[in-house]
């Protein structure tokens, strides 16, 4: 049997055990508070792994592309949420053909989208479920409570089209007032509000602050990472990713170098703009990786004693799981020190 | 045919024209010179490029990983170097295999990575190329001039290694008093330094500088980015990667929101930490791209007259081309309107 051993580095393990007992944690929080599970594939972008989520009790995916979604609907999934505005018609006809087989439901912010929306559908011969995007306090995409309203009696009222309800990101407690006064308005013109799709990093956590939310979207939950340890939403044994890195340079007492750069951790950072960190040094807490080149990782070792030595393998716990998902082909399951699995990354890099 | 307008977004433009100029400019300038290129195949991880960059003149390639090499030496390209420590029995084996049938070079920096070497090279019966890695002033990895004199007659000295050079990265001026200092104590120990191998970013503006330099480097140049232009190094005309992405909402009359994020342009940015960009919008030049999510990048158009709809596809020129190759499965080459060939992105993503 394959043992941790054997892999080249890098190599990005995940930690079954952790893994497995965060997918049951989430469901059962979910569950105590009467709110759908809709776990996002961007964090692992991997049916295998989707489908321990559905077993464990989650009602269906998000996506947030076509090229994902159909990756994920020919695996077999039967329910997918793509919140996102999708444009064009070679998207939309692929969004319609994948509906002919999938629940697919799809979030909108412009008459625009919605136009292009109820085309594909027509020339289908389908209806196609669409959400509004709410807009919030992130001031990303999004209408406000006015548009929400107009945009869902537009969908409502179009032969090809069905109201799916409100999507929300994040779902963070301030957006309660907008979405309780979209859905009196929309109740007052006799349309009901079928489902508030929240997500978000902490939306588990502030899922009972906002009553009005049927489902949650929520991704990295699954693995974590350095920023939510930090933001207290997990512990260090729920790390479920962590990347196993070699010691490839020691020029001077204070620095090591790992073979592992942006291409392996990419180079979002955590910590200040002085004192930059790009993961955490599991066997050296006291090592910080301060810069990153593509191939090259700098780490300060001058509070490590003894300090990590060349050749030496260690595992780092990254900033963000999602986006270093998407760097790699290959995910090692590994339960202790055996690899038990290894998957292929099916949606890495799907951009379209 | 194909054209620009058959693809959906987002879609990693390159423009042929510009991307040939590029290429027979720096060959003509290193020729005049009298230096060796060496492109390096992190720009574009794509075999059919190397070979137009080889058939203009360069005299090998560069890659950084054994993974990398093993691509483009099952391609066929027979002269490569590998400007890294490679440490672990598996990848110093494959490297082994890769130099029974093409010119490997790899270099090193201590004695535990010469040592692996050593015996890999043993095993197989053969003698592989090692240059040391002179520290530079970028303190990354590499040995002081008197750790690289040490280091050179150790692989001098071993029956399994030949001696073949210095590497440096980058190879500024600042580095010619270290190269002199090792080449002259190396030269009264009786060994030969038949290569002076530097590189970096603006490794061609220098090379004059430095006359020790037998061949340099470099990468970008291939397609040029917002760093080469912003350095002076190149101008718009030269930059021939553009991501062609849509607006896909325009939530209030200063912003903008684009179907690439981080996961097509990568988080690196330009600017200043008050004022970040992450690509300039050709179409807009007065649009800032401010901020990434992994798929939504956020516009400010409040300087735009007039400011980009919903559903118009626009032209990015990324921060960094290098990292968005790595994001992408496919490029497409591009001449005006049509598109001449797809590549795929051979390399994409090889990190052991």
């Amino acid at each position: 049997m394959t043992t941790l051993h054997d892999l080249e580095t890098p190599a990005v393990l995940i930690d079954l055990d952790r893994m497995e007992r965060n997918i049951a944690r989430m469901q059962a929080d979910c569950d105590d508070a009467g709110v759908a599970f809709r776990p996002h594939i961007k964090t692992h972008k991997i049916p295998e792994i989707a489908r321990m989520q559905i077993d464990a009790g989650a009602v269906g995916l998000a996506c947030q592309k076509v090229s994902e979604a159909q990756v994920f609907a020919e695996a077999g999934f039967s329910d997918i949420l793509i919140p996102y505005n999708i444009l064009g018609a070679s998207k939309t006809a692929k969004l319609a053909d994948l509906a002919l087989y999938t629940r697919m439901t799809v979030s909108a912010d412009s008459e625009t989208v919605i136009a292009g929306l109820s085309e594909a559908a027509g020339a289908q011969g389908i209806r196609l479920r669409v959400m509004v995007e709410l807009a919030t306090e992130i001031e990303r995409a999004g209408a406000d409570p006015e548009k929400t309203v107009t945009l869902a009696q537009r969908i409502d009222g179009d032969e090809h089209l069905t109201f799916a309800g409100l999507m929300v990101y994040p779902s963070n407690p301030t957006i309660r007032p907008a979405v309780q006064e979209v859905i009196a308005r929309l109740n007052r013109h006799g349309i009901g509000v079928e489902t508030v799709s929240g997500g978000g990093i902490g939306a588990a956590k502030h899922m009972r602050e906002v009553p009005e939310l049927t489902e949650i979207r929520v991704g990295t939950y699954v693995f974590n990472d350095l920023t939510t340890l930090q933001k207290g939403l997990c512990t260090l044994d729920d790390c479920a990713m962590r990347v196993a890195v070699t010691v490839v340079s020691r020029p001077t007492p204070e620095r090591a170098i790992l073979d592992s750069g942006s291409k392996t951790l990419t180079p979002e950072r955590a910590g200040s703009d002085a004192q930059p960190s790009y993961g955490r040094v599991v066997e050296y807490p006291a090592a910080r990786i301060y810069k990153l080149n593509e191939e090259h990782a700098y780490v300060d070792v001058s509070a490590c004693d003894p300090a990590p030595q060349i050749g030496e393998v260690v595992h780092v716990i990254p900033v963000h799981t999602c986006v270093v998902t998407n760097m790699h082909d290959r995910l090692y399951g590994v339960r202790g020190e055996q690899v038990e699995v290894v998957w292929s990354v099916a949606a890495r890099g799907k951009v379209t």
